[in-house]
């Protein structure tokens, strides 16, 4: 298999000291270390390999147990048996808006049959892992109706509304993102293995994490940047005030990316986070996935979210004094002119005007009695 | 019984022109008459209700068939024999908010025990006739919450939200306000004529309809100016997209009023008209009766919510490489300070210090093969 479109053969790998070096820091250094992600960003990875697998001058003390156990070959061997490939920032296949990020990852696993991606066209959708059956059902619609609209679903596979966002994609036949904490051959949560396969036949499984790396909550954090980085908008279907979930809408509020959340029951604290964002302004409420689409559209592309469902009442076309009159007419029974008038509190010749365009328009007819409203017009 | 207090007695209103004029326009006039009120406010409600009695050069022939049918005394009689009292502009019991509008009622038709009203105290609490059961219950709580926290709940008496948020003013043993459409004397829903009893047992039931009048659709819409205008603020528990209680909402949002709205569902119809004021800035979003208060209170006065619900992880208050030490101890097993380094990506050192604080914390301690956590801070 051919990674050329998407990153590096892993024989160019071994003979750039650059892309080396990224991939010996991306297992030896935490992706989000506040020590040492300056010092790499300022000497580049190659200069800042030499110095921490030399431990020079002795700042590097943490690092040197993994810089003792690492086998790049290996590493790469696991990268090759895992079916995975390489990406790497200023390649093809990099998804643009990790360059956005403090903490830039220095390497990213992909695995799956996705070649090229719109990153463009993307948008997050996370939520609980304790979410609700309310939340599950809209997560899918979401997924789904997204994936139909043409916007690639990119999500973190967990349990809950990521899962439920994937599927629901993967329902509408259109490929999903997964990206993942541990490595990329290691299915997490283990009872979404055979989900992870399903994303990887047509989509993408992504990480930073090297194949065999175990996701611990620390690279489930890192985790959450990346995807809202990479997208173009988030969505927080559910999220209680402490869920995880916010730690991605964190993510997308900082990179100015378009943050939304959907509100739910303030009886239900799966949704007392999204409703909490909502109220202070962080997050924009959206109730549909046209509604998403059109906060992340490209100008100029977005799609206007269908105009609400108005129901047209029967008297809405009247000018004040036909509806007045016709308001005033017993639901059943007929009247007079003059009870109309008294009631409508207009004059008679108001009424007698009115009841002539009515009856043109069908709404109201003649009987024994007097006046009375058409059966058809009658409210239910 | 003396009225005194909040309006004036039967026999004054005899005696003084522009009283008993104000009654006799609130019988002739419909309230949002576009076309009289303006020539009302301008000549003042006695030299208006001259001109128009007397249908003066001819320009108030729609007001004619209910002067004719106009009997003052029976007005006044009825008003006597329905137990209600008159507020007017100006005089003490008159909700000072009414003077915001633009079509400000003639009058006031009072009924019940309550005399003093803090109206600045005081919020709306509105929404659908089809509510869910979602709705009546936040609308119970809103309405239980805001009476124990000294605001008054005033409402339509409609099915719905309005009856659920009196029923939680009445469940705290706190006065309620009902606004109807119709007269004070006319309980309308009929059904909810023991909730009208009750209301009244120690609030009270306004309308600026004279007694006997029936309740219509225009009423209704005029109604929930009134309800806008009176309190400090309105809150929303439930709309579809074309509720009745948006009409009340957007009342408040012309005077000024704060408008608050209670989000739901994205699934639920009921919810689609709160949603899309929240999502239009129009409402801001209120998940509890605090909130509301928060909003509404007088400045300096302002209860603040309560804090939210944020629950302490065990590592939360741990520095970063301790925490990262800890995240890296297997749930069960006990491990090494060598596996520990690599799995955490620090020294040999950190990970000794590490763990040494952590253990006078009592979060690991030392085992036969090694370190572990204490079993009470394993998740579960």
């Amino acid at each position: 298999m051919s990674n050329a479109k998407l990153g590096v053969e892993a024989d160019q790998v071994r003979t750039d000291a650059e892309l080396s070096a990224r991939v010996a820091l991306s297992v030896v250094v935490e992706p989000m270390d506040t020590k040492l992600a300056p010092v790499i960003r300022e000497l580049g990875a190659a200069r800042a390999w030499a110095a921490i697998s030399s431990n020079a001058g002795g700042h590097f003390d943490r690092c040197q147990p993994r810089v003792q156990a690492l086998d790049l070959e290996q590493v790469l061997w696991n990268t090759h048996q895992a079916g995975a490939r390489l990406l790497f920032a200023g390649l093809p296949g990099w998804p643009p808006g990790l360059d956005d990020l403090e903490f830039a990852p220095f390497t990213l696993w992909a695995r799956g049959a996705m070649a090229d991606v719109d990153w463009m066209r993307s948008v997050a959708v996370v939520g609980s892992r304790a979410a609700t059956s309310y939340g599950l059902h809209v997560a899918g619609e979401f997924g789904y109706d997204l994936a139909s609209s043409g916007y690639l679903v990119v999500s973190g596979a967990a349990f809950g509304i990521d899962a439920a966002a994937h599927r629901g994609a993967l329902a509408a036949e259109v490929p999903t993102i997964a990206i993942l904490a541990g490595g990329v051959d290691r299915p997490y949560p283990l009872a979404h293995s055979q989900l992870l396969d399903q994303i990887r036949a047509t989509g993408l499984v992504l990480s930073e994490a090297p194949p065999g790396a175990s996701p611990r909550r620390e690279r489930f954090l890192a985790r959450n940047r990346l995807i809202a980085a990479v997208t173009a908008g988030t969505v927080v279907v559910e999220a209680g005030l402490r869920s995880g979930a916010l730690s991605s809408a964190g993510h997308a509020e900082r990179l100015g990316r378009v943050l939304a959340a959907v509100p739910g029951p303030v009886t239900s604290a799966a949704s007392a986070g999204t409703n909490a964002w909502i109220r202070d302004g962080r997050a924009v409420l959206v109730s549909s996935a046209a509604q998403c689409v059109e906060l992340v559209a490209p100008i100029g592309e977005g799609l206007l979210a269908p105009e609400r469902d108005e129901l047209t009442l029967v008297y809405d076309d009247l000018a004040e004094v036909p509806r007045r009159v016709f308001e005033s007419l017993p639901k059943l029974r007929a009247t007079t002119v003059d009870r109309l008038a008294v009631i409508a509190g207009v004059s008679g010749q108001e009424v007698m005007a009115a009841l002539g365009s009515l009856e043109l328009t069908g709404r109201v007819e003649r009987s024994a009695g007097g006046w009375r409203r058409r059966p058809q017009d009658a409210p239910g």
